[in-house]
């Protein structure tokens, strides 16, 4: 995830989740992400309210080789909307920006299954009650 | 939604985005979770990655009549893993909460169009590029 403004000190922390739970998730912070949405190497997907249905939009999107996901936050500068292929609504009213990534997310690749992070140090084995994590402490 | 520890001033924020964009959502302040987890004329699933997986157990809560999604912050007491029917896993690693809600709410209900919000002052029209909004002003 490439995040402006950046804050290293989030990024150190992600890292410092993924070294212990497994993934490849990593945050890059960027200074000029204008730059950064004009040469990626792929499609730009600006995830709006005020854009097309994802409904509509999900099998053209699903389709792409490489896809960059765009949020932003209150205010939007129109540049964006001009220059990404696809402005995508996850509904359309207010809503998190973050839920908007989590019901992208899981329409393209399914919900993450519990093998995943199969070679991270820790790793949960899925529980009815309590909590059972594989190098760490059990919970009743 | 219930809110723990409550927040009048969010709660009244919420409220003026619902009048202004439709719906009925609202954030209702609580200052005794627990009394209120034990009450609820319905079955609670609390959202936390050492659960089961989502996919095992929605079929399960779909056809539940009422349910109340419970998240936590950092420290979840055990008593609402025992208290919960169900304990349910979106990803089995760490994660924003409010992207569970969002993936569970997606699941169950969709994603929501533009109709629903159909009597409020405001309302989106979607759009392939550029806002544009019934009630509100226009947008390159």
């Amino acid at each position: 995830m490439y995040l402006h403004p950046p804050d290293e000190a989030l990024a150190r922390r992600v890292a410092a989740v993924a070294r212990r739970w497994g993934g490849d998730f990593a945050v890059v912070p960027v200074d000029d992400w204008k730059s950064l949405v004009r040469s990626f190497p792929g499609s730009v997907a600006h995830l709006t309210m005020y854009g097309l249905p994802l409904e509509r939009v999900l099998p053209r999107i699903a389709r792409l080789d490489r896809i960059l996901l765009v949020v932003g936050g209150a205010k939007v500068p129109p540049e964006l909307y001009r220059s990404s292929r696809f402005n995508v609504a996850v509904g359309h009213q207010p809503h998190s920006e973050v839920a908007a990534v989590a019901v992208v997310l899981e329409r393209l690749l399914g919900i993450p299954g519990p093998v995943r992070a199969g070679s991270a140090p820790r790793r949960i084995v899925p529980s009815v009650r309590g909590k059972h994590v594989i190098g760490g402490r059990r919970h009743p």
